[in-house]
């Protein structure tokens, strides 16, 4: 077996191209906070241990490194510096050290695995992860001869012929665990940032004379996220991987660009989703379920065959049951309902369970909050809740009882009981045209008054 | 007058790599099955007969096809194994046979036309649809010298020089009716597949001494759809012939991108369009009317200068008459609004008829489902219904009637009268005070059990 | 100090490729009339007048002049006709004249100060704004050598050395106001067309020895708009604009391409913005506001922290104030929220004023209107109304006053009291399940009946 590698996720950047209180790293990105993706990307690598560097000051970064450890970084000093921030987390750590970034959530796995592996396998002090670029202008150049990366050229040190190589620096690299102290803590900043360039271990690690290597990923991977419009370009590359999956596993999407997907949406076969669907974190889709136009779910499981949509709204701590039909303009929040029960139109139901069967009328309004808490309402099987009713909670609706259209229900309704809670119609003939002309002489005084 | 045409579909085949248990040419396309346009683009030559071919027990695909029919493939032994299933079912006819494929919905009527026509012209025995592939690897070539189509190789038998040609076979064939039966019975399985390829025909028509040509459509059209992403591609095709097409005809789209169009749509010159509008099949939209952003629309007839949404859905059986609003959060089904109606905040209203210039509150329910059956709301012209009404069906309520708000109505309401169906208001002084401190408390409380 | 130039805008075309009873210039854009845009973008010049050249009867389009001057072109006689029609309107003026046409919203105020910059510089007659075009077939070319602009030959006229030039005619012209009515008068019409061609009027300065310049813009800027095709091109145009300058600023949209902007949106840093959202004129959003998934806004102002959506509709004359929750399909209408008030589902709020923290139930409806006239309902702060309530207005409820659940309000609420307008419930047992046998009893014989 061998020994399983540590990684230290740079996380101590300003950013302050992101124009926001907000740390970069934190920006979500496919309902995560940006560096949870770096962290559930390495994660696959099942390392021994992950250490985050830190910005001072930053508890809501080291709070997303939790359960890892994040040091800080005290000044900003270079990535050199970042690094050798890291270096007491990892005493005693023996095997390659994987350096990468919090704010490139976009680097797969398989491409840190790669450069892993051909570090073991070349038993090379320094890896790093390069890339073709279509244009190559703004990065460090890998100079790579007979196998062997020679150095990191900065791009504005770069000469003629080093301009035209067009193979560059990504910024991930992996340092020999036995090595990587004494490489960090050579790194001098004589430059003209006074900073400490990470990139320099090359050099250091070829000085000694030790062996460097560069493992080529996908442009696409390296892009590094420092603006708005950089985090935009990010999210789009990360639904266009998810959006593929989804459909290579047999779910149908009108338009996939209009299919917003979290990190952990689960979605199974024979999904149909229209367009226009937001899943935020948290939403499992069982087989068959027919997801409509214009939805937003959240935090909820949604049962085999059930008909969402369009315009439907499902929130955190809901639980959808098979075959259950919920209609457009229907609200559900932390709220169970039982196979083939339905909310068809313009409800809101919160903190509600809802019985097998049971069909919730138009305009239906679970009153779960009274200013202060929070109460439940719970419905049985076959129940029948007439449109425009009110439930105030906390309370019970029998299995197999009816509550009348626009009643109040404020006591619980008995099994197979009928509840009213609304006045008896009373109909006054033409008081309608009465009431219409003096309405309509008053609009015109109104209207008169406003001219004066 | 030409002898007419005949039109073989071959929709057997298997779709496995859609993962679905809906057959492939039933997956859905811009609101039709995607069958139905390929029966509906060979339909355009006005063909004498069209003959389904289906895999056994397909019976959802033979519906798809009625009323034309469809003869089974008892085993899947290739494309040449089942068009010839379907000689039987092409008994006496004469003219050129089409052989098209289920899975290919964007070949044009055009390109289809000038095949045959071209076919005819020549006294072809066989006649082939190519395209200029950007990449040519995955497609069968069409080697052609002279006009000759001499043959169709595979791309895995193509010789350097074959390779480097970027005509390819688009699968589209057009056989003369009098050789057609002759020649698929020739094909032969001795291949590595041991299946019976359709291509072979080119070949052995050749071999007989009979001219075989190719005509060439553009590389568009050819797209076959074998996964859910191939789905979403052709969609997204469809879609854009469809928005072309409506543009070109005076509709204006803010974003047509994000406008879904159905096969059928039909809309009007000055017809404006917001972002994010879905529609079904079935829907026609007069001159003049503005269809706000998020709007789903289904099987509706809009008359001239209404007003619809945002966030409006309208669902069949609706005919939504000239000058008529339909506001946010309101859902029709089934539904007539007569000219100058309206309906402008959170309604639903289902199975009704709603007269002239009347005017629906905000949040009114036409109660129209008793848990078994549904019924009718009738509403007279320039009646009143006041919100948060609940009209419990069937009713009625009669011309320049007024229904106040809040009521839940359940008898008829005469022409002109006034119907009343909500309690009194009593008022108690001090009394939210009180209520608010006992509900602090209770809240507090509750929070207090829930630590311990 | 330099003379201010004076801006001639051609509007009089007819615009027949738009199918359109609206007149093309009139088209919105980004929330905004297309020659607003240009309107907005020549003001950027600061110049001394400016004056509109539209269709006779085209009064919408002298409106949309206002307070600008138009003037009528009597007959379409081609662009130097127009711009003639214009010299009244110029006279004592002895600045640049700037040539813009109406149906060119994309020309930026940049491209046209550094055409004018350049004119006064080297004292030309005519200058014109040229572009290297992908595809120049299309258009005329401008012919420059030794920095001179010698003529602008139409693409049709053109020889095959002047074909295979790529500089092309924008249409924007700058003309010296001391030379250009005789230039414009010069202009004759002896072509295949019969029409007055502006463009002539360089090669009238050049034989006049006259210096003649071009000055290169982008080709992204010079797309007319002839089409709704054309139409929606341009909108994508200005909406990456606007969503650029937008995120540059600290603005995160999950999905730029669908969120929809008006020219005037102001959106502060922090702001961020889900998918589908759309801004009509007059909207303006302060710091750490969140606007979620599928909303709707136009004409109000959101302060600081508010969360609003999904699925909200803001409509105009709105003040949203800071930490306010507008929820899941609620509309405001020319209503103020004051700070941390909620109204989290299903309301319809119009004509409003919502105090201090105060919570409006899912379900209410503010009755602002009795078919006649509209009426203001006024709550105070820290007051609970309950779900599913109507509020008739004119209405007032008190600050901290408390409505029960679905009551109908038509009376003023005290501060601090307690109102009911609602029915006290009854329940009777055993009678839904009674119920329940007779309406499927009822349900069966109507089917049955249907069959007969």
């Amino acid at each position: 077996m061998t020994t399983p590698i540590a990684v230290v996720v740079l996380a101590a950047g300003a950013g302050t191209r992101m124009k926001s209180t907000l740390p970069k790293v934190l920006h979500p990105l496919a309902g995560w906070p940006m560096v949870r993706h770096v962290l559930d990307n390495v994660g696959r690598l099942r390392p021994g241990r992950i250490v985050g560097v830190i910005a001072p000051g930053a508890d809501a970064v080291a709070a997303a490194f939790a359960p890892h450890p994040a040091v800080v970084q005290k000044r900003p000093l270079g990535t050199g510096d970042a690094a050798k921030a890291a270096l007491g987390a990892l005493k005693g750590h023996r095997g390659p050290v994987l350096v990468v970034f919090g704010d490139a959530p976009l680097v797969t796995a398989e491409s840190m695995r790669r450069l892993v592996a051909a570090c073991r396998r070349s038993r090379a002090a320094v890896g790093v992860l390069g890339f073709k670029a279509r244009d190559p202008s703004p990065y460090g150049r890998l100079i790579v001869h007979g196998g062997v990366l020679e150095k990191i050229v900065e791009s504005k040190d770069a000469n003629a012929v080093e301009k035209a190589v067009d193979f560059c620096n990504s910024g991930v690299m992996c340092i020999d665990g036995a090595l990587i102290g004494g490489l960090l803590r050579a790194i001098r900043n004589n430059n003209a940032k006074r900073e400490f360039y990470l990139t320099d271990a090359v050099a250091l690690a070829r000085a000694a004379g030790h062996r460097t290597i560069a493992v080529e990923g996908d442009e696409e991977e390296f892009q590094g996220i420092n603006s708005r419009a950089e985090l935009a370009v990010g999210e789009r590359a990360l639904q266009r991987r998810l959006r593929a999956a989804a459909m290579a596993a047999g779910v149908t999407m009108t338009d996939p660009d209009t299919v917003w997907l979290a990190a952990d949406t689960r979605l199974s076969p024979d999904v149909s989703i229209g367009p226009c669907v937001r899943f935020g974190p948290g939403v499992s889709v069982a087989s068959g379920v027919q997801i409509k136009a214009f939805c937003d779910i959240e935090g909820a499981r949604i049962g085999r065959g059930a008909l969402i949509g369009p315009f439907a709204r499902i929130r955190p701590g809901s639980d959808v049951g098979e075959e259950v039909h919920i209609g457009n303009f229907v609200e559900l929040k932390a709220t169970r309902m039982a196979r083939g029960a339905k909310a068809n139109h313009l409800a809101y139901l919160g903190d509600s369970a809802i019985g097998q069967r049971s069909n919730i009328g138009a305009g239906t309004i679970a009153v779960n909050y009274d200013g202060y808490g929070k109460h439940r309402t719970v419905i049985g099987a076959d129940a029948f809740v007439g449109s425009n009713s009110s439930l105030v909670a906390p309370v019970r609706v029998g299995r197999g009882a009816n509550v009348t259209a626009g009643s109040v229900i404020t006591e619980d309704v008995p099994d197979g009981a009928m509840a009213f809670g609304r006045a008896r119609q009373v109909t006054k003939k033409g008081r309608a045209t009465a009431l219409r002309a003096k309405l309509k002489e008053r609009a015109a005084a109104a209207k008169q008054a406003k001219k004066k």
